[in-house]
């Protein structure tokens, strides 16, 4: 074998972005550009993902058109005298006269200098579960790329391509190796651009599998994936290159980030028996639901690296949300429970110096003084001024005028919710007044099983919690205190949980402890878990139909929820799909 | 040619489903299967469609085996004395052990005395656009299906088989005719299975489709519909036989409809050179949002028939929300405006014995006396005590309650937006005290500048107007006063738009007069123009900006709202796909 002519350097761009902000994405690009070295960008690094029915206006192609136009032009003048080399995520549109598309591909440009973008290869696995669209919008590549950079060949593959399955019809791994074999190609590497949504505990996953296909094809795996928040789905980074079992490098996690590797750095041994293993497939991974266990269901307490990545995501989302809609105030409701308290410590963490956060404590005849003093308590600890809207008064003048009209009163469950729309109300009317952003404060327990009220303890721009059940918000609210040195006054965590919206009322009343509830559910919702199964698993009969019908019946609800920050596979939102209207009856099986 | 044995009868089961009814679904089954016929029930009859995530749950699938079973059982068990046949849409699970999901076809089951169910062709063509998602859960078939019964020989689609244009990659109908060909076969007859949804027009596209393919296989073409409401999407039903250009005969529009037709009554003569023409294509068609156009941009007027099917399929798609959602009482906030008295009206023509609707007008300070005498003279034509529910009073203790606390007063916006939220609060109140079901008033021109407020008058359980323009609102409005005796007080349709939240307010101070805005926005939602085209279709380069930048930045009121009635091939919702967050820079093109 010839000695290499240059020492081949790998560059990993682990770019943040905003969903088809082009301008940014020019500039980005045209100043990354400089070093001799194959720069590697992200899947869609060109239009930001996931672009939905934007792909399809007119408008958004004509733009995309004029981005690709000032790329080109840039680089027929850019001074050549360093040769850099850039291997680009983006998209290609095949468009008929006046603008009318044809196919559009998920594919990977080249560019160097006095070249124009040229499109190398396209994605061969499109992602159609869960929150994915991808065969909405994409025609799949049917051909492999080797791609060569000076002495070097690459295998080059986009996010998905590396996760095929026993559900996917073929694997473009295992078809791109069968062509390294009847060409007789040595791979310097395997490369993959991604656009991968976070999970927490996904990084494993992903290191996993790489680690599986680098040793499958004897060279290193070069994994580069964007960060962003976009709505509710966030993208981490913890872009890594490994080979065999040895990770390389890694980069941040939620922060663009950028690292060059050496190829002649990189020793290993690799297994020589390695299979791809299709059991390891998405579904185990990343789609839970489509798994059934007959092992007992407990729900996994949650490690204080878990607590730190879930904390860490959750203040990424918020303040994405937050720079994209342009807010720079918060505005939380605290009631002197578990959510709202975790809440406002979740954003007190985020704050940047040019923030603030309200807290505002709208106590009713129910509230009790222990809640008050909560309140005051976590404020002072914050050093926050709490706000006193009280409604009871409303709350009486609502009474009244419904007397008047109606010549009867409420009372029961409509008197409590409309405590609860009452405070939505004024959240709101605060929020227009300050231009904050309201933050919700709902768990995901709570949403399984619509224990909220519609339009007042449902409200905001975006929930922190609603991926997280009520043990995990415990758990959550217990490694802040750790951490942060009781940030969260203690007897906030240890009293029963209520909503305060009758005398004495407890949220056991209504629900199964939630050291059930939450297993039953997780069973449900990611499990795919029957009703039957539940019960063979230890659960009380009662228990498990009660969920199933609150569960089942609360549909509405969810459907008119906010975005919720996606935390796991399988999550209320997007990727959940479930009518409204539909008979129940098979919840029975 | 042999004379045909026995007469050969079809008959169309036109059955009206709810989502998942397995019990109403076998009942109904096994109580239409009598007659000597080749009986033909909808796609997917034997669950409902769509079942979106429902098909990937155990306890669904669990339900359906049994379903299945008991099917068998019967059929095993029948008397066979007549020897009926059945066509019956339906899935087929491909499991392996523990139910674990390996594979789901979209089928058609054959069905005879002593017999099981027997799968015998899988849909080819799985739409994947807009609000359909087929291809996140079936594989598509591989083959063509050429049914015999008694001596006839039929060619069987499912729904969007015969739907196939350039954007696919293949045309079921091609193959199937070239497949006739090859093998010297006469077809007696096409039969599609469909669920397809209603979409007002729609009904032509479909007979001009099935005429084309008539003509091209010289043969019947039967067509069997579904009739549902499920959430937002409608399906229509209106099955039907034709014949080249000759409609042999129609079933009803939103009724359940059996007819059956014998084949030896049908004589028709067949144009000799009809292809199959694809640029008559499913985009043009249902989704024109791919199309862009340069001719001149005008909302097309609704005529009298238009509005007579937008009409009946409010009045179904609400009286099946209800009847699923089981509510027997329809609540309604009047504001003494054209959008309010339009639901009301439609609400009073849907309303059967059994159920009622009260009508609350919640006046503020900013309401006009004419308001107050419009609601009445309204009411008093419905025979209905309008309900009165004062806000003033509230209204003033709230902004007492911030001066309180936040020792400054709320005005402008703000101001607006409290009153609004205080109705939709109070409304809910009354729902929650009568067990009401709250009907949403919001129109396709205010949702899609983002003309209303948050949790106030976007507030409801489902939307009837959500997809008409405000102009088409007017022409309903027209419609309905010329067909039902002037149900609504024509001052209300004649007096300007105003959302009264402010002294002397008219919706013409904020918007573009809606005779401009509502071609404006269908040209950006239904057509994807871009900014030029618009701009070079005559609109007013101000105008246009002012509407992108309102629709662009409305996103997060629409991610929030209720399931809205679809009347069109593009509307908000469930099929309309665009991020909260993104950088809108790209609408300047």
């Amino acid at each position: 074998m010839k000695e290499s002519l240059k020492p081949t350097t790998l560059t990993l761009h682990q770019t943040h972005q905003t969903l088809a902000d082009l301008d940014s994405i020019y500039t980005t690009l045209t100043t990354s550009l400089k070093e001799s070295s194959l720069h590697v960008f992200p899947e869609m690094y060109l239009t930001g993902y996931p672009l939905k029915d934007v792909i399809l206006q007119k408008s958004f192609i004509l733009a995309y058109e004029n981005l690709i136009e000032r790329i080109n032009d840039w680089s027929l003048k850019v001074d050549n005298s360093v040769e850099w080399t850039a291997l680009i995520g983006g998209i290609k549109y095949e468009l008929d006269h006046d603008h009318k598309i044809k196919k559009i591909e998920n594919v990977v440009y080249e560019l160097k200098p006095k070249q124009k973008l040229t499109p190398i290869y396209s994605k061969r696995l499109l992602p159609n579960y869960d929150i994915f669209d991808e065969q909405k919008y994409f025609t799949a590549g049917e051909h492999n790329c080797f791609y060569q950079y000076n002495d070097s060949i690459f295998g080059i593959l986009i996010c998905e391509d590396m996760w095929a399955s026993n559900f996917h019809k073929m694997d473009p791994c295992e078809i791109m190796f069968q062509e390294t074999i009847k060409k007789d190609l040595t791979l310097s590497g395997i490369i993959n651009l991604s656009a991968s949504p976070f999970n927490f505990s996904k990084k494993i996953s992903r290191h996993k599998r790489a680690s599986t296909i680098s040793h499958f094809f004897k060279c290193p795996f070069f994994y580069v994936n964007l960060v962003a928040g976009e709505d509710e789905v966030l993208f981490d980074g913890q872009s890594f290159c490994l080979s065999g079992d040895k990770i390389i490098c890694e980069l941040k996690a939620f922060q663009s980030d950028q690292k060059s590797i050496s190829l002649n750095e990189i020793k290993t041994n690799f297994n020589l028996d390695v299979q791809l293993n299709h059991t390891n497939t998405w579904e185990q991974l990343f789609t839970p639901r489509l798994q059934y266990s007959n092992s007992t269901i407990r729900l996994q307490s949650l490690s204080d690296e878990e607590c730190q990545e879930i904390l860490n995501a959750l203040i990424f989302g918020l303040q994405e949300y937050a720079q994209k809609s342009k807010f720079k105030k918060f505005l939380i409701a605290l009631s002197g429970g578990m959510d709202s308290a975790l809440v406002l410590a979740i954003t007190h963490l985020a704050l940047r110096p040019e923030q603030e956060v309200e807290a505002i404590y709208m106590p009713s005849a129910h509230s009790s003084q222990l809640s008050t003093q909560l309140c005051e308590k976590m404020c002072k600890r914050l050093n926050l001024k709490l706000q006193y809207l009280p409604i009871k008064f409303l709350h009486s003048a609502i009474k009244n005028t419904f007397e008047n009209t109606f010549t009867e009163n409420f009372s029961g469950l409509t008197d409590e919710n409309v405590q609860s729309r009452l405070r939505g109300m004024l959240l709101y009317t605060r929020s227009n007044q300050t231009g904050a952003m309201v933050i919700n404060t709902s768990n995901k327990s709570e949403l399984a099983v619509g224990y909220s009220t519609q339009y007042g303890d449902s409200v905001g721009a975006i929930s922190l919690l609603g991926d997280l059940y009520k043990t995990e918000v415990y758990a959550l609210s217990n490694y802040i205190n750790k951490k942060f040195n009781q940030l969260i006054p203690e007897e906030i965590i240890s009293r029963g949980p209520s909503a305060e919206l009758r005398e004495n009322q407890l949220d056991q009343d209504s629900l199964p402890a939630y050291e059930i509830l939450d297993p039953i559910l997780e069973g449900i919702l990611s499990y795919g878990l029957c009703k039957t199964d539940l019960i063979q698993n230890g659960f009380d009969t009662k228990d498990v139909e009660k969920v199933l019908q609150l569960y089942s019946r609360s549909e509405y609800k969810r459907a008119q929820f906010c975005p919720i920050i996606k935390l796991k596979s399988k999550s209320f939102g997007f990727g959940y799909r479930i009518s409204i209207n539909k008979n129940n009856q098979y919840l029975n099986f």
